[in-house]
């Protein structure tokens, strides 16, 4: 492991975290919040300090491989979470750093799962910072850093860095260009936002505007009111529903559409197994609830948005989900599974993950059948290749793995299974609020410190889609 | 699919189930219960002249292969539950048919779910058909066919049927001679099976103990007493739980044992995973539940019980597990999806599967890490053939796949996520009592009619491990 070689990636990510920080100096000092001014410049000096010092670390050798890759994302995203989380905990907003660490981890991941009983006490300049780290969180740390700045010196290194990072079966088509395409993908990302952040700044204050902005654009579902979403009209929730599909479309997509090549845009399988999941949910659980709501409007309103925000892995609540017929609460637990779609900022598995797991599947049957059959798997009209498919059958089977450890571990805490096993869902597929004691009216405080450390590297595992955390646990992963 | 030549051997099957009904008749008569044997004699003369009628179809074509060996176990399982449902039904010991379907295929897959609330008003011969239907199960009924009769004319069928319903990844090293083979597994199942009666007849009615070795031999759970196996002395129960263990074990290191191949007996990562993974969890819960008991040896007692109950699949309680901390239950929980090892009577996922799953993922990392790197799987120091290593990662991928779109049809029936979850989980890895409602103490009366539709054939795919089952409801398996 060439660790010598991370040191400097890292530093300059932590230098561009301070940079992050300073629109909420600037709000800090505006609004006079003199604690956490204090924090935050404190947080911002520490940065800029050991992110000049590992800069400075010069590596002997350059090589530069998919393992380097995957470790400098995982630590990238430890070490911006435990730095991210100082100015919540020196400005003594949150009293405990595992807490505040949690929290932010929450935040870069965009679950959106929290332990601060009431926002609205929190200083606005904290508030706005804990809802900068979903927007920030969305699209990638490193992505950005690797889009605006002359990080990696040479393609081999940004290739593995961003296949470390970026979500989905593989970099699609606007790899060959890499710095570009990012810088492409940030326009776009910063387009929606903007589109949305004027749709909603009609019907609500600009400052609940940006951040539910920051919120929706990272799928992340932070939200400055106690109530939640549920504090806004019924304009600009629907506003927040069409939005968080939106953003849980593989952005390439857009960029597809931007340039004109609407037939390859369309030819999406991925796409349209996500809009048809989404659409049978809602109507489901539509008709699951209309006893419950009377009115139709209000059923189909609350189903949209429920289902919107948990397929977008988003986690905004407009109602007590808990309180919803076991048949919905089900299959939104299943839902958060699923996830969005790869190349957008949503989290979970990942809907193209699901159909090619369908295929194999399908071609598993077929051969038990028919053992001297040979047969290729398809995806938007091109043959898909044996190491893609084999690679997202062991993603499941890890995602499963993991998964089912960290809910015995977990089961340690001796709350129910229900909230047990929907907090650890919610956590690693990036949702945020799950059902039980840590519903949507509720928050993760049911959880112990212990609980909280368990969950916060679920959300960090979902979040980098496991190998980038992974490797960070497995030694032999570091030999030669 | 030629299904004409299946109806021959359903035909055999439904004569043979006549015939081993025949001692459950004997002990109506004897004991003067009227009504079974007025129900017995009926069910027994349909099923004659069913299956004389079926084994009197001529097939034009004798082409037999793979498809059709799975349709046939299907079918098999399928008919047998059917026609073995209708003592219970027209002797109205059980009012309602579906109740009466839903615990004979639990008796016949070895589950030991039950919907019959007192079991001790039920006639003693019902009560032997119905833990008898445990002990059939267990080891299969076309394997015994099989074994005893010249039902299959050429090789290849046999080949094709032992396949289609032998559980594990691969008929193992006794294939060469099948109908040899057969017979010793056989042979073995009854000499473990009349040591244990022995040994519990000391200590208990001799009826009692009959029917505690049908539900241990076959890992299937039935129990003749209202309180379950807490009915027996401490005594009775630590040999319950060393027989539940013994039978959990592939039969093969048996077979190998007796014939004084030891090293290749012992050379089984298998069972060494297997004895790990029960050490482990009694450990773990006798910690758990130490509070509780109070007495270190009673915490031993339950704990290695309830363990053994659970990774042998056989569903045995002797205290109420659902009373026990969550941690307990959730690890509880985990093992019913892993179970029993591979050629043995028990359900689950079976450990070689886990075993081999875990390797596939190790593989997985690696090549991630390093692309170029080309690694094969090794197991009991042998290499495993890319396919089957696939064949393990199709079947672990169909089962979470049926195991969730079950969860959500379950889910309608608006039972809390605790006993939907675990009842599945405990029907489709064939345990029997679950959590929550379907508790140790309670039963799965708290589903309606199509909950109980919907378990029996969960439970039914997970005795045939899926195919056998699966190809009954996917119509282009059935075509050229």
């Amino acid at each position: 492991m060439n660790l010598l070689v991370i040191c400097r990636i890292l530093g300059v990510a932590l230098e561009v975290e301070a940079a992050f920080m300073a629109p909420a100096l600037g709000i800090a000092l505006f609004r006079g919040e003199w604690n956490a001014v204090a924090a935050l410049s404190a947080t911002m000096a520490l940065l800029l300090l050991t992110g000049e010092i590992l800069r400075r670390i010069k590596a002997r050798r350059s090589e530069y491989y998919a393992r380097e890759g995957f470790v400098t994302v995982g630590l990238t995203w430890l070490l911006l979470s435990a730095f991210g989380a100082l100015p919540l905990y020196l400005s003594h907003a949150v009293p405990s750093y595992i807490d505040c660490f949690f929290e932010t981890v929450s935040g870069f991941t965009t679950t959106g799962a929290s332990v601060i009983p009431k926002v609205e006490e929190l200083p606005m300049s904290l508030l706005y910072w804990r809802s900068f780290t979903n927007w920030l969180g969305g699209m990638g740390v490193l992505v950005f850093v690797l889009a605006v700045s002359p990080l990696a010196d040479n393609s081999g290194e940004t290739l593995h860095l961003l296949r470390a990072e970026s979500p989905g079966v593989k970099v699609g088509k606007l790899v060959p260009r890499m710095r570009r395409s990012t810088t492409i993908l940030y326009m776009i990302y910063i387009g929606l936002s903007v589109i949305m952040f004027f749709l909603l700044v009609v019907d609500m204050p600009a400052f609940d505007a940006l951040t539910a902005v920051f919120a929706t654009g990272g799928t992340g579902g932070f939200s400055v009111r106690n109530e939640g979403m549920a504090a806004y009209s019924s304009y600009c929730q629907t506003i927040m529903t069409i939005f968080m599909l939106l953003f849980s479309v593989n952005f390439t997509v857009y960029y597809l559409l931007l340039i004109g090549h609407f037939r390859s845009a369309l030819r999406n399988e991925e796409l349209w197994t996500f809009l048809g999941i989404t659409a049978a949910s809602i109507t489901a659980i539509c008709v699951n609830i209309l006893p419950q709501y009377g009115s139709l409007r209000l059923a189909i309103h609350n189903a949209s948005f429920t289902v919107a925000s948990i397929v977008s892995t988003t986690g905004f609540s407009i109602s007590d989900v808990d309180r919803f017929p076991w048949f919905s609460k089900t299959l939104l637990v299943v839902l958060m599974f699923i996830g969005a779609c790869a190349g957008s900022t949503g989290g979970g598995v990942k809907v193209v993950r699901v159909v090619l797991a369908v295929k194999y599947v399908k071609r598993g049957v077929r051969r038990a059948i028919h053992p001297q059959e040979v047969r290729s798997i398809h995806m938007d009209g091109e043959t898909v290749d044996d190491e893609t498919v084999d690679s997202v059958a062991v993603f499941l089977l890890i995602y499963l793995m993991l998964f089912v450890g960290m809910l015995i571990l977990l089961a340690l805490e001796g709350l129910d299974f229900t909230t047990t096993f929907s907090g650890l869902a919610a956590c690693l597929n990036n949702i945020g609020p799950a059902l039980g004691k840590a519903g949507p009216t509720l928050n993760y405080n049911c959880f112990s410190p212990f609980g909280k450390v368990i969950l916060s590297f679920a959300m960090l595992f979902g979040r980098v889609e496991l190998y980038a955390m992974l490797l960070l646990f497995i030694p032999w992963a570091w030999k030669k």
